[in-house]
């Protein structure tokens, strides 16, 4: 290929991936259809397949898609701040801030492909675990520099406040969601910032 | 019909359901096919048929035997005990109880519903807004009476509790079967106790 077909061809792929990203996120894997995606890139099938082995392919780039968005905004999120319990906070509040922003349509990526990869397809429930992960190392890596620096109190176990943490928010998003309210997962994120307080001496 | 007939139709259909119900769970209801239902029952698509309009209703009666199952079990546990504490208590224990006799196969069929039925099915959505309604229902009335009997403190919110139990029940299930680790769940129910300890004087 040359080069600029070459460029071509990845900006396709890209195009093809933005558009599918929010289809499989309030779909599910099993529940989007190719027509689905035909559809919504004005592709035909064998434009979508001349860029993708198979609809697995696809899936897992868009669930990278969605995942790697979030991932990235808690990063940013959490470097913005300088002690330990501020960064946690910035956790709590960048969920806040991406429910005003209605951003969370169709629910948490990680929570709704977590539900449906996890008995199902394998290469998915992989993909989640690392996503799924990354906060959760996160969280670890944050409560252990706050108890190091003194800030928390040094009977803490990082894991298990990880744990908590990551159980209040996905219960959080999935209560709102089936409930259409947002309070939902307000009071959850408003138990988190409890408890992290409780953290400090 | 005869009566024997009819009571011959209730039993296919019941025998349908119990075979139906673990598949829905596990597979979701986009990922399950006839295919799957046919051989799961032995019988045909027309004898399948013969018993249910479509895959809708065989998906709604499959997600109210796998859902009563669950808050039968609940109802039982709370009336064993006393105190609004040990009620409390008793719900962490069935959710304790449920996890090591491994009958968690597939996950909360609640959470696997919710996630699934949100944006897709609307039917769907309606009865696990039911099942879960009737968890929160539970958990806030059983609040409200310990407050009334001087167990708890009078500045407790009911509702808020609600969800933040609800909220550590299935975030915990969720870590716990994309992890296949028990721990993550039992860590959120253990986090309960601790705020069911803190609604005492």
């Amino acid at each position: 290929m040359t080069k600029s077909k070459l460029k071509k061809s990845a900006r396709t792929r890209q195009f093809i991936i933005e558009k599918a990203a929010p289809i499989f996120n309030k779909k599910g894997y099993s529940g989007t259809s190719m027509h689905d995606l035909t559809e919504a890139t004005g592709l035909t099938k064998g434009g979508i397949y001349g860029n993708f082995e198979n609809k697995d392919e696809i899936a897992a780039a868009a669930f990278e898609y969605n995942s790697q968005h979030i991932l990235e905004q808690i990063k940013v999120s959490v470097l913005s701040q300088k002690s330990a319990k501020d960064k946690l906070l910035a956790i709590t509040g960048f969920y806040r801030k991406y429910l005003y922003e209605r951003k969370l349509s169709g629910g948490c990526p990680l929570l709704n492909t977590a539900v449906e990869a996890d008995d199902m397809y394998p290469n998915l429930r992989e993909m989640v675990l690392r996503s799924l992960d990354y906060i959760r190392r996160s969280f670890i890596y944050i409560i252990n520099e706050g108890i190091k620096q003194g800030e928390f109190r040094k009977n803490i176990d990082p894991d298990y406040y990880a744990t908590v943490f990551l159980g209040l928010i996905e219960g959080g998003i999935m209560q709102m969601k089936i409930y259409n309210k947002s309070r939902f997962l307000t009071d959850c994120l408003l138990q988190i910032e409890q408890l992290v307080e409780d953290l400090t001496w």
